[in-house]
């Protein structure tokens, strides 16, 4: 397998740490996302649509979408299983990495960011504005929904780590790039913590990959 | 079962759809979005979050989030098969419905919409240039990949209705809602026409809904 990965990507530091979980090798090319390297023809000839995170499997398939790449993942190595084995259950933690993949992460990312600077023509302040509401419009429903949900383990469903947590630590790190307060949020950042002090996750963190930038 | 559905949003319709291709029966609840109902107390003690669709099973159990529902769905009543049997061709059928459902349709729902109107201040005019660019950026990447890929068929995946195909529906009545010009999607188009002349998917349109408005 070779996993096509950004350092800084949310959405491949989702796949890094699944691909940890599993206990999976995959060989790593980088591409520079600030640097426009997804639009480039040696990247696009493997990913037409050029967006990262994109994964080749072994046959040459390339799947893209890290929640898809995942739950490939997870067809194909079941063990150690990402996502519980009952149906509402499954339902539940599918459902909260969707409150993060779907309605937090698309409308902070660059592009919709680079929109609003250069299209829009909003200043810093409002585009830094934009990118702290949306993130705390989804982590403030968030954490009311894991804080009173039973389910909630020490990690977003029960005591082992789900799809949910794959998606959530990523998310925080993205908040705390800016510098946004999470102390309103101790449900996540306890989950956090949690999963930061497995290695999966922790050898995942942006930081720790060998493309990242200060 | 109970659907908490609204005529007009296209997380809803998908869900509509998977019902019906599976033969299921739900009772329906209706939240009227533009009227603020899911900010109510009635619904939000179903959906603290309150978000549509939500889906009470037989238990109790409220599901959130289209595609979770719709894969607990697959997962609970298995045929006709939302998803195709091979685990990459899978991943194929999800990456096509997350390309919709993340990188599409986030960026342009009516919350989005509201907050570059009210908070960040754009005229009218720029928040429909807002909403049709992403739609078109979306909508020029999905043709592109279906157009070039021999897995598409009739469908976006062989020639039975999949996952793909109940999140294309919807996507592209938003757009003809605010009268972008389709032809550049042809094989988008084509799909569409397939899909709806089956009863599952014409039955699910917005303009056949109990609480439909004009």
């Amino acid at each position: 397998m070779k996993l096509y990965d950004y350092f800084r990507s949310s959405a491949a530091y989702r796949v890094r740490i699944a691909l940890n979980l599993k206990g999976l090798q995959a060989e790593r090319a980088f591409i520079h996302l600030r640097k426009n390297a997804q639009r480039e023809a040696e990247y696009l000839a493997v990913n037409p649509q050029g967006l990262v995170p994109a994964l080749v499997v072994d046959d040459g398939t390339v799947l893209t979408q890290s929640l898809a790449i995942i739950e490939y993942l997870e067809e194909t190595h079941p063990a150690p299983s990402l996502l519980p084995a009952a149906p509402a259950a499954r339902a539940r933690v599918r459902s909260l990495a969707l409150d993060i993949a779907c309605d937090i992460h698309p409308i902070h990312n660059l592009r919709v960011l680079r929109y609003l600077l250069h299209t829009v023509g909003t200043t810093e302040a409002q585009k830094d504005a934009w990118y702290n509401y949306w993130i705390d419009v989804g982590l403030e429903a968030l954490e009311t929904r894991l804080a009173r949900d039973a389910a909630t383990g020490r990690f977003c469903h029960g005591d082992t780590p789900t799809l949910a947590d794959i998606c959530l630590v990523p998310q925080l790190a993205n908040a705390r790039r800016v510098k946004l307060d999470l102390t309103p949020y101790p449900t996540l950042t306890r989950i956090e913590s949690a999963c930061v002090a497995l290695p999966a996750f922790a050898d995942a963190q942006p930081a720790r990959q060998p493309d990242a930038e200060s």
